[in-house]
């Protein structure tokens, strides 16, 4: 937790997709604070005309690199959240070739009794995780 | 914003696929009255068997054509998701061949906090976006 | 209503998907008690590399039949998403060959509003559904 969706266009070859959740997930532990192995990403590729990343008028240049990134995550303060936008962009920038503009998040939040990580239990009830 | 995400059956040409999310997005301009350019989309196409759309028993038929619409959204009034479904319905209907049937939306809120459209800020937070 | 989307690794037959969604489905029923009709479900198969599912420390063990299984549903007490959980993990161990660790599930609500299942009618408001 959190639970991280990519959507982007095809592209990117198998090592690229690695070196690009790796800077997410640095961003994710930086930013939340999380267990290094609290990591769950799904990546996924779309043809050209599947993918539409337009900017709401804010002149964001958006480039084929761009990804649309979803978070599913227990609620966070806003303070956290800014921090995760700004780490999220330096780690994709610095790391993983990215420009700027070419990363945008939409975070959806959930409850304690919202998450199963395995075995049939809800382990941030039965305090398995705090 | 809103981020819209598509699952369907495989058979779309691209050309089909551009129609049909040009309809949809007529939609959500026109019922939720937001900028031409606030447009975020995803089309997934799945092979058969990977794609299931019932109908909990309300007699809706369903073809190969039928589309799960996920929106992602800050909040909106009732009324205006009312006016979204139909106007959804209607574009798709008009312009991309639909059935009525064919058209589910499942819609999940979040708040000015939960959105950054680029270069790392939450633009609803800093002013760009009202 | 849930709909029910699952990120897994490559690997899987036609067939073999088939059996998981029925066992995924039955879990939904029992669990939360919906008509049997309520089926919605989306399943997506990703290359090595593309999907990451870690344990957040809790030496939970994956395989690469590992699910991510995310569900959009209307408000549910805690005591049906324990049912679910515990019923999703025994139906898939028991008909779709998967270990207990390979199950991880996050649950995102939304309000009787966000759904329109089709004809552009939201029929938990209309009064077709309860």
């Amino acid at each position: 937790m959190p639970l991280i969706k990519i959507d982007a266009l095809e592209g990117r070859s198998q090592s690229e997709v690695a070196t690009l959740l790796d800077a997410v997930h640095r961003a994710v532990v930086k930013a939340f604070h999380v267990p290094v192995r609290d990591r769950y990403q799904v990546y996924q590729a779309h043809p050209k005309g599947c993918l539409v990343i337009q900017d709401t008028g804010l002149n964001i240049p958006r480039t084929d690199k761009a990804l649309i990134i979803t978070v599913i995550s227990k609620q966070r303060d806003e303070i956290l959240k800014r921090r995760f936008y700004k780490e999220l962009t330096e780690q994709l920038t610095s790391s993983a070739s990215l420009a700027p503009g070419d990363v945008m998040v939409a975070i959806v939040e959930n409850s304690a009794a919202d998450w199963s990580f395995g075995n049939g239990e809800p382990q941030f009830l039965t305090g398995e995780l705090g």
